[in-house]
């Protein structure tokens, strides 16, 4: 599991920051990249990337702001330009039906791949035999969601040697074992599973936030997460303006990682009222409540690696 | 005048050339910028340039194709953003309204300028005291359209010396002369206002024209501009395939400027199968029809002098 970071600014694109999109690339678990947000010329930052868009699958969309949508009509047609076959499904509030297929139907746009528009409120959104997926819904001026994307425990493996050790071969008894509790064998005797499975593997977790204030009610949502992706549009200076545009500092993101406990703390949907000499003082502000953090720049990279 | 091409590339955009727009900047003759096009990242290009947005006051968009209008929305947000007051216009055909008012409405989106859009069919289109702007369909698989700006002519300078030379002193009457073809002095002389006026000056004509093949019929819609920008989807090997397309090739194009006695040609909207090497190529083709041929690149300019 891998997030790259497409765009991390805030409201217009600047010549160091694009606007919002974040692919989630899950190429060895199901050969497939999700991709959370998609402003404008999200599909030119692919172009710098090994990214292919045919391999894109999922679009989450957090908030229908137009520096989070914007990319996606562009982004669609280029797909099925590049030869696209496989369904691409979009998640998005209310609102996004309309948007895609507006821009689709006046362009006179056909796709050459099915394409599913789901629009979500706040729940359980999606779920297949590794992933689940639900969305919160945050304190932003118009409905704006966060994403918990929780990997499914994987059971231990077999433990072969043991099995051998008392005398049960490789087998079709093996399948038998792996999928019920207790097994009787032909001989009698009767194996419990747990006794022949090495330890679980424990699934991943992941929050991405769409644009949002911090209150309290968030910990629940982004508990435990590996990774939390918050946006950070001030500095902690600015938290009255903050405040005022629904939106989050440094510093009240760094307090929602900490109180929430997760791994690490990436922040991102920086203004473009900051400049690259500006990061360092913004990551050091969140860095002094939650040490963990990482502030984004556009192709950021973080590696999700295997618990 | 200046032309700014923002974008050459035709359909997705490359790392060498973005989708379609260009700027016509006018702002000695009345201090505002006129964009034809939009495709996606054109505000990003733009950021690449001295173009401020604000002083955009129209947009005309030739066809509906993604390529050509998918850069509006982020545009018309990115320009509010950054304070435009000034009212902006585009010009579009059918179904330029639902895209613009869909996509600002499902984002929120309110402009801090008075927007108006024009659905436009074939005709006259515009006219002030300094420009007229005329638009022709052309042939391609969808409404697509070319655009002829003729800035009018300007009347010659009052010839002052020649008039003090028979004792008529700057006055009133000096705005007399210019605005009535025969003026009678208080004394009685008689003035014919031709016998005082140096040459008038020409105005310039510039011809955009949309996606579309190359029938005759565009003779006379590009006779004699000073620039005639057309697209070149196609080497002059890929005849079939433009036709096929509804698009051009590289002489097809020169052939339309020689017959039409243009100043001079630019060719953009070049495939994306062409690499930046193959740029000498594609303009020696035209070249050897019609030598004042340009291949446009990204940020190519081409200034138009005052007659």
């Amino acid at each position: 599991m891998e997030l790259v970071f497409l765009g991390t600014g805030s409201g217009v694109p600047s010549k160091e920051r694009n606007v919002s999109a974040i692919a989630l690339k899950l190429l060895q678990e199901q050969n497939s990249i999700w991709l959370f947000d998609c402003g404008e010329a999200t599909q030119h930052q692919i172009l710098h990337t090994t990214i292919k868009p045919r391999k894109v699958t999922k679009v989450f969309i957090t908030h229908m702001h137009g520096d989070h949508i914007y990319g996606l009509p562009g982004f669609l047609s280029s797909r099925s330009f590049q030869g696209g076959e496989d369904r691409l499904t979009v998640y998005g509030p209310e609102g996004i039906r309309d948007f895609i297929e507006t821009s689709l139907s006046v362009s006179g746009t056909t796709l050459t791949y099915p394409l599913s528009i789901v629009e979500y409120t706040e729940g359980p959104l999606f779920e297949d035999e590794q992933f689940m997926v639900s969305c919160k819904q945050l304190d932003h001026g118009i409905p704006s969601y966060g994403f918990r994307i929780t990997e499914k425990d994987k059971p231990g493996k077999l433990l072969v040697d043991k099995l051998r050790n008392i005398g049960i071969e490789p087998g079709p008894i093996y399948q038998q074992i792996k999928e019920q509790e207790v097994v009787r064998t032909n001989d009698g005797q009767v194996i419990h599973r747990d006794d022949y499975l090495g330890s679980a593997k424990k699934g991943r977790i992941i929050t991405i936030m769409g644009d949002t204030r911090v209150p309290d009610q968030h910990e629940s949502f982004v508990q435990g997460a590996d990774v939390l992706v918050h946006e950070a549009t001030f500095g902690q200076e600015k938290e009255t303006l903050a405040h005022a545009y629904f939106h989050s500092t440094t510093t009240q993101a760094a307090m929602l990682a900490r109180e929430s406990h997760v791994g690490k703390l990436v922040l991102t949907h920086i203004s473009s009222r900051y400049q690259q000499g500006d990061d360092e003082m913004l990551v050091e502000e969140a860095r002094n409540i939650f040490p963990e953090t990482e502030l984004a720049r556009d192709f950021y990279q973080v590696i999700i690696g295997s618990k």
